[in-house]
Formats: structure tokens, C-alpha cells, sequence
């Protein structure tokens, strides 16, 4: 049962660090599984251990067929060789490739079990990208069933992996995890990606992997088959999962195309070689091109292997370091498929939100690039404050443009101001519009991470009908009658839009437009005199004191 | 002189891959040249030669300071023994550092010579950040005066290197190329940037060498002084940059700093190595923190040369492939101040368009995955080919929602319709709505990249403005009376933006929009016939045959 398999670490968005506990030894998670060919490995098991691989994939079909009852008595790591953790593959991708297979549903979970797997799944039926939903419902009933008649075996240790199918049909996807999250299953797996991957349509890999994990029990290991291309572990990892097999880093060698993070590159077409990995560091590519074809392939293949370790212990780092995101962010600006799958991933970003840690040791800043930054976690939860937790104790908003100085009430214009005439401060309530975070009442100046963030400008111009609509909605949301907008470098296009939104919304508003930063800086005094008159001003048209300008 | 030095092999944006003919061999450019102290290199100089730096670096003032006249016998060659290309500097840093220097501007330049560098700089005065325009102005007069004394020289075929002043005074910097572009020196540097990079200033750097780069002759080699760190290679080298020298790989191993593509990290903090270079491949963190801090550090200046070489792999074969621009976008994603320096970066957009390549073999798509990918050369020259090269043959404009399948006139619902009715195409002039390039008129479709191209949505998103307001500068720049937008995506926001904007400017607008695209392309009979309603109805309005709508 997973629940004594598996623990979690850290999390950092969906992405978790964590222990998978198999009865040959602990293998640390986020991990990729290499796909080893029992019968003619390219790379040498014992090497891909070495290189720093815990956990060795291999498929017991294969071995059934090619060794049988002889497999039984080496097993399977004597078949490798090695004496790790393996995980098995049950046949399931040869079903679906070949459209059939010599052996019963159960007997090949037996003889997973009697090979001595650590690892094991059941031969579940993979859901074809064009299967009619009918079809894949009799497939997932199917699959349903046979996981519940493995579970009767006496799995003596072995891990069991429940495939979650369903494919493209997401409702389908749903249940069959609601259903398999009933069962005392070792491990969970989305089964059939491939065609995706193959396709490049990472936005229904997302659709496909965030579905299985909402339905699935949180704590609980996943493992996502046939993802294994650099390009895209920090979205599985971003989307929960912990563990992937690889038996692209073979198929692209026998094609001769090298791995890299942000894709893939024909040997042929290559002059450098892409990374510093040992093969890369040792061998030009002249030098790789002119050597025999089987130590090409070898080393091309040692190099994708390297390629894939380097990047998956950059994402556990990244998950170390509350970073992923912004690994997510480069590798989107890198591909547009995979900037699609960010854009469809942070349609989930309140299902993040609701697991991504509050806060971490040591404290870093957030970094905020692009529109899409603003899905961030920390943003969904600041909007949920801003609903729940924010009274208005004036009839006026006071916004101030963000200030590049932060935290904004200790440094920079805010803080100048309020030296320089707290009044100001009370007879309205103050607050920052951020490029990220869209508004932040002074109040909340302090809290995690309002003041820890750096944005670029990039991320006002990509955004701005959003901030002005939020904006809009706070002010409303609050029940705000006024609002005195203090600003210095927002493009007039913004304020003219707040300007016209709040009006017609009957909330009156005024812009007060900073010339020179830095002046206003060493001396507050002006502006404060503008601010105020501004302020008193609009408190006079509230109270009927004086005549509100004719609609122009 | 540099004509004789230097040729361009290939360009990408303004990024050039050339070859440095210099007294001891080739240097492929773009290059970085590890600096090494003469007196204890942190890595051997040899093996620095052996992991592939073509150009090594040292600093001819420490030498004369501990070598005097002794180093013109043994030669900077043998000091350092290695007899590949010497590039020396001449102690204008640690003029900068400590104020002054124990030798005169032409001792230093005769003394290079006498060493025997392959590289020589003059004794410049670099412009510090905090330097008012008039003294910058007085030390680039005296740095003009110092480069055109050294060219009185006999130099015995060291290349001379006259850097660019003026810092942060762009206007200085274009006076100082220009009066330097007259010149025949061996090769251009931009000097001083270093405070930028240390405070992470990447927009003011961009500034300062685009406006160095822009005044200088393009055809002549440019050094970025103290540009070590591999985040800013790729900007660097789309800058026209040709060599960088780096001390920071050894000051910042003394840190216990790891340098990556995406920022620095500090040993302490690391739990897992970053890369795969043989460094990281051979040890844990763990054993790295363990070991004596001397062994350390020179572990660590070693991963810092290898990640340097990666980067600078992987940017010289993206200037090979034409992938230089998704490069850049991919590091903007990790990091504000990048995407700060990329926001600078396409204000030049128009001279980067003048030197990119118009096509190349083979043939590559490009890949938009956000508003700035809209600053690309390729787009940038649509723009232009739209205001000169396109006719309007009819009053009415028929507007297609890009489509998935490309080219749009062989494939896809255009192609549909095209050959359902052809008259529609021949009463109106029809163009596609592309994210990336706004309008593509169909008689354009073939012509690259307007069909070989992939964007992401989010280029939409986050460019909805933009890409209205380009519409509307067609429509008024053609003279069309009235717009047909065929759309079955497209947001209610852009179409209705698209509208208003146009009847401000009294042209008639009509959208058709498609419910479902796929049952569209198998039965296209039922849209034609609406499309060519919609048209039949905007010419009756033109002709007066019918009576406009009221304005609501």
C-alpha cells in the first residue's frame, strides 16, 4: 500500500521531493527510470547506475517471452545484472502497439512477482489518443477490473502500479482515479501519453496528468509513462509527478538526434556539441559523426542519459529552492508547445495555490517576468486575502503606482510621504498597485512575499487590461466611492482605462501625475500638497460640497 | 588593422560567428578568454587550452609589476605556458580600482608588444557609472588621444585593441565609435560595464554596447570587457559582441559560487551539483563541501569554465541555426533583469532587422510564444513589406483568424473556401489575422517565414493592443471602406476592439464568427454563403443601395 511506500519532502507547486520505499532500497523522487532492453542493452545497466540512476526500468514481457520460467530462477536483476530497485513495464505498450499480447492479465503480474520486481504493474489497456469514449469507458472498466484481481495475489513486497486510463476523455480520466484511489494500490500511473509527447500537444498531456492528479490521493506516488524528454520534466514534475521511464534516450540515439532541455538536435546537423557532458566534454562532433555506428549510438545515448539527469537534478533543485517556476516560465519562452502547456497548466493555479508552501527557509524573492507570472500561487492567495481578509475604513482609495524601494512603507516615495504628512494616510486608505500582485493595501506591506518580488516591466505591459480590471474590482468589491491614483512612469493608455472603467461605475477618480521621481523623492512636500488637494477635493464632490465636472 | 583580422562566418540577429586571425593561429569567435593571474593561475592554463578556450587572458600590468624586464625574454607565452593566442589587458581595471597606475599609457602598449601578445589593449580610462558628463567627456578625449599615440607604434602584428568610453552617457559612447571608426586599430572593446553587471544593470547595458556596436564598423571584432557570467552570454553575443573575458569563473569559485545559465548558486546551499560537466559528474556536493577550500575552489572555477563553454557552445549553434532569438526569450523567463534587457534589446529592432540573415538553409519555422517574440526581425520586415509593397485592389478587406494549418492557402478553411467560392476572393482582398504579424495578406502567404512559423496563444494574450492597433493601421494605410473578419477563436474583446476602432474611423465592419471550426472545414458551403452575405451587404452600404445601421 502507498501509504507505507512513500513520503513527501518538500513541495514546491505540485512538484514534491520525496522518499519511494521499495524492498531493495529507498530511491529519492523526483527520479527518471531508464527503459533498459533486457536482451541487448545499449548502455550497460551497471553504468547508468553508476552515473547516478536509483531506479532501473525494464519490461517483464519482453522477458517472458524471450527467457520464460528460466527468468524465474536468475531474475530479473540477474538478468540486468544489477541488485538496485527495478520496475517492470507489464507489456501494456506492446498491447497497444501491437494490438495483442501472448499472456493473461494476472499471470503476467505473477510472474512480475516471481521475477522478483520491485516495481510491477498491471497490464492495463492504454488509452489511444482516437479511442471513442465508449470504447475507452469498456478500457478503463477493464483496467479497473484487473488491477482489483492483482491485488488479490500475494505480491510478497512488490509495489503494484495502477495505471489511471481514459486518455483524451478527462471525465473518464476522473473516475477511473476516483475509483483506483479506493484501492491499496503501491504506486498510481497515467498511462498513455505518448501519443502526446510524440505530437508535441502538452496542452492535453496537462488536461490529462492534472485531472489523474486532483482525483488521485495527494500523498500517494505517481508515475507518468513514456515521458522522457528533457523538455518537458519540469512541467511533470510541476504537475506532481515523481517518477517517469525513458526509453527515448535510446530510440533518439538509434536516430542519431541528441537531447537537450530546451529540444532535440540531429547529430548531422550539429557542428558543437550541445552540453559538457562527459561524452560532449570528451568527443567533438566531428569526431562522434565519423566513428562507427553502434559507439555512436552508445555514446549518443550516454549523452541523452546525462542530458536527462542534468535537468532532473536541476528541477529537484529548483523544488529545493521554491524556483520551478521560474524554470517553467524559461523553458515556455524556449517552444511554443510548451508555452501552450503553461498557458493550460495555470488554468489549475487555485489547485496550486491550495499546495504550494506559504512560506520557506531561507526566504527568497519572487521573480515576475511575463503575464503568465502572475498565476504564480502567491498572486491566487494575495486575491483571496484581498477578498476575505481587507476592510475599507475610508470613502477613498489612495494607489501609488509601485515603487522600485520595498518594503513600499519603508523605502521610497510611500515612505517619504507618510513622514511628510501622515494625515494623508488618514483620512484615506493607502495602497500600492503592483505589476504582479495588481493591488497591495499598505497594510499588507509586511506579509510574505508583498515585498520580496521583482518584477519587470514586461509584466505591466503584457497584463494590463487584467490589472485595470482588478484594480476595478477591488474598488467596487471594497464599496470605494473615490480613488486618487499617485503615479510616475504608468503609460497613460492605463490610467485612462481606470479612469473610464471607475466612471462609469459612478466612483470618482483622480490622477496625480509625478514628473520627476527622484525630485519628488528628496522632496516630498509638493506632491504632498497635491495628493491632499486631490484627496479633499473628492471628499467635497462625495459630500456635495461642490459640483461634480460635467461628463465630458 | 582589422580588416585583415577578422571575417563573419554566419549571423543571427546581430550575433556573429567569425574568425580572429591573430600572429599565433584562428580564433573562432564568439569566444570568452578565462583571465589568468601570471603570478597563480587557480587552473592551469594548459588544461584551460585543453577543454577548448581558444583565447586566454592575462593582465600585462601584474606582469610588468612582477616581472619587469625579465617577462620580455621569457614572453607572456612562456609565463603562462601555453602557445596558443595571448590576449593581455593593460591595468585599466586597476587604473579603475585604485585610481592610478606605476606606468605610462604608451610603456604599457610597447611593453605588450614586447611580451609578445597576440592582443594588446591601450591604456583606457574606463567611465565609471558615478562619473559626470563632463569629466567622462575629458577622459574619452584623453583615451582617443592615448589609442591614436599607440597606432604610431611599430605593434609587430599585435592586434591593438581601442576601447569604446562614456559609459552611461550613450551620447559620449556614439562620439567615441565614431571618432574611434576612423581609425585603424586591430579590434573594438566596450569598456566598463562591469558595475552594471554586478548591480544586474542588463538594461543600461544594452544601451551602452547597442550604441558602441551601432556607431563602430560592423564588419569589425567588438570585446565586452568583464563580461564573465554565462546569464548574459546569449544577450552579449545578439548584441554583436565577439569576445568576453572572464576573471569571474576563479572570483566567484573563491566565493564558493556556481555559476549556471540561469544565475548563480552558493555551494552551501546546494544539495545537488547543477550540471553534468565532469566536475559535477565526478562529485557530490556533499564531497565538494568536504574537501581542503584550495582543491574546492579549483573544482569549482573549473565547473564555472565548463558551464562558460556550454553556454558559449550553445549560443554559437544557435547563431547556426537561426535560434538565437528562442534562446533569448527562454533566459528573459528566468529572470527580470533579463527580460528587462530583452525589453531594451528590441528597441533596436529595426537595426537588427537590417543585418538579420532574410533566410537560411535549411529552412527553420520560428516559434512566438510571447508579445516581445513580436520584436523579431522576420516581423519587423513584414511590417515594412506591408507599408511599400501591398496593394489594395478592392474597397473590402476579408480578414481569416489564422488558422492551425499553414500555408493558408493550401491548407485549412481558406483553402476550403477558396475552392468553394472563388468569387469571394475575387470581390474582396483577403489576409489572414496573424498573432505574430498582425495582417498576412494572402498574396504574401509563400513568401518566409509567413507560413513557416509557430505561436503560442499567449502571444495573442498578452499582445491583444498591439495587434488591434496594426489591424486598424492597415485598414486606414490600404484605404479600405469595409471589413469582413472571418473567426472562430478570436476573444469578443478583440473583435469588438477591432469594430469600435474601425467605426471611429468610419469604416464598415461585419465579424462572422464560426461555431465549429472542424465541421466548418468538412462542409464549408454554409460559411461562404454567410461571408458572402456579409460582403454583399458592406458593398450596398458603400454604394448607398442600402441604408447604415443607426450607431447604437
Amino acid at each position: 500500500m502507498w501509504r507505507d511506500a512513500f513520503e513527501i519532502k518538500e513541495v514546491d507547486l505540485f512538484g514534491r521531493l520525496g522518499r519511494l520505499y521499495t524492498r531493495r532500497g529507498v530511491v529519492e523522487t523526483p527520479t527518471l527510470t531508464p527503459v533498459i532492453n533486457p536482451s541487448k542493452p545499449v548502455v550497460e545497466p551497471q553504468q547508468i547506475q553508476r552515473m547516478g540512476y536509483q531506479l532501473l526500468m525494464t519490461n517483464s514481457y519482453i522477458i517472458y517471452r524471450s527467457y520464460g520460467e528460466l527468468a524465474k530462477e536468475v531474475g530479473v536483476h540477474g538478468i540486468l545484472g544489477v541488485d538496485g530497485p527495478v520496475f517492470t513495464d507489464s507489456g501494456a505498450y506492446q498491447l497497444m502497439v501491437y494490438g495483442r499480447v501472448e499472456v493473461k492479465p494476472l499471470e503476467i503480474v505473477e510472474y512480475q512477482v516471481e521475477i522478483g520486481s520491485d516495481i510491477g504493474v498491471v497490464l492495463d489497456i492504454p488509452t489511444r489518443r482516437d479511442t471513442p469514449y465508449e470504447q475507452a469507458r469498456l478500457e478503463v472498466e477493464e483496467t479497473l477490473k484487473r488491477v482489483r484481481e492483482a491485488l488479490s495475489l500475494d505480491l510478497k513486497g512488490m509495489l503494484l502500479v495502477a495505471p489511471v486510463q481514459g486518455g483524451t476523455h478527462t471525465p473518464l480520466v476522473a473516475y477511473a482515479a476516483r475509483e483506483l484511489a479506493e484501492l491499496p494500490v503501491g504506486m498510481y500511473a497515467v498511462g498513455g501519453p505518448t501519443q502526446l509527447m510524440q505530437e508535441y500537444d502538452f496542452r492535453e498531456l496537462v488536461r490529462l496528468v492534472m485531472t489523474a492528479r486532483l482525483n488521485l490521493p495527494w500523498a500517494a506516488p505517481l508515475h507518468l509513462f513514456g515521458a522522457g524528454h528533457p523538455i518537458m520534466l519540469p512541467l511533470a514534475v510541476a504537475m506532481g509527478v515523481d517518477t517517469f521511464d525513458s526509453a527515448s534516450y535510446v530510440l533518439y540515439a538509434r536516430d542519431e538526434r541528441l537531447m537537450t532541455p530546451y529540444g532535440t538536435l540531429r547529430l548531422s546537423e550539429v557542428e558543437e556539441l550541445p552540453c559538457s557532458c562527459p561524452v560532449c566534454s570528451k568527443h567533438s562532433a566531428k569526431e562522434l559523426k565519423e566513428m562507427p555506428r553502434q559507439e555512436r549510438i552508445r555514446l549518443i545515448a550516454e549523452h541523452n542519459l546525462y542530458v536527462l539527469l542534468e535537468e532532473l537534478r536541476r528541477v529537484r533543485e529548483a523544488v529545493r529552492e521554491g524556483r520551478l517556476w521560474e524554470l517553467l516560465e524559461s523553458r515556455a519562452g524556449a517552444h511554443p508547445s510548451m508555452m501552450e502547456a503553461l498557458r493550460e497548466y495555470v488554468r489549475y493555479s487555485r489547485f496550486i495555490a491550495a499546495k504550494h508552501p506559504v512560506t520557506r527557509s531561507p526566504v527568497r524573492g519572487l521573480f515576475f517576468t511575463s503575464r503568465l507570472s502572475r498565476y504564480r500561487p502567491e498572486v491566487v492567495r494575495h486575491h483571496e486575502r484581498l477578498k476575505y481578509r481587507v476592510e475599507r475604513t475610508q470613502d477613498l482609495l489612495l494607489l501609488f503606482e509601485e515603487t522600485p524601494q520595498k518594503p513600499f512603507t519603508r523605502a521610497g516615495l510611500v515612505k517619504e510621504l507618510m513622514l511628510q504628512d501622515p494625515e494623508i494616510f488618514q483620512v484615506s486608505d493607502a495602497a500600492v498597485l503592483s505589476y504582479p500582485f495588481s493591488v497591495i493595501p499598505l497594510e499588507l506591506d509586511g506579509v510574505y512575499p508583498l515585498s520580496q518580488y521583482e518584477a519587470s516591466r514586461n509584466v505591466l505591459d503584457s497584463a494590463m487590461d487584467e490589472i485595470a480590471a482588478d484594480v476595478l474590482w477591488y474598488v467596487l468589491n471594497k464599496g470605494y466611492r473615490g480613488v486618487v491614483l499617485v503615479y510616475y512612469t504608468l503609460p497613460e493608455r492605463l490610467v485612462r482605462k481606470l479612469s473610464e472603467s471607475l466612471a462609469a461605475e459612478e466612483v470618482l477618480f483622480l490622477g496625480v501625475r509625478v514628473e520627476n521621481y527622484q525630485e519628488v523623492l528628496s522632496n516630498p512636500r509638493p506632491l504632498a500638497a497635491r495628493i491632499r488637494a486631490a484627496l479633499q477635493t473628492l471628499q467635497d464632490l462625495i459630500r456635495g460640497r461642490l459640483e461634480a465636472p460635467a461628463p465630458s
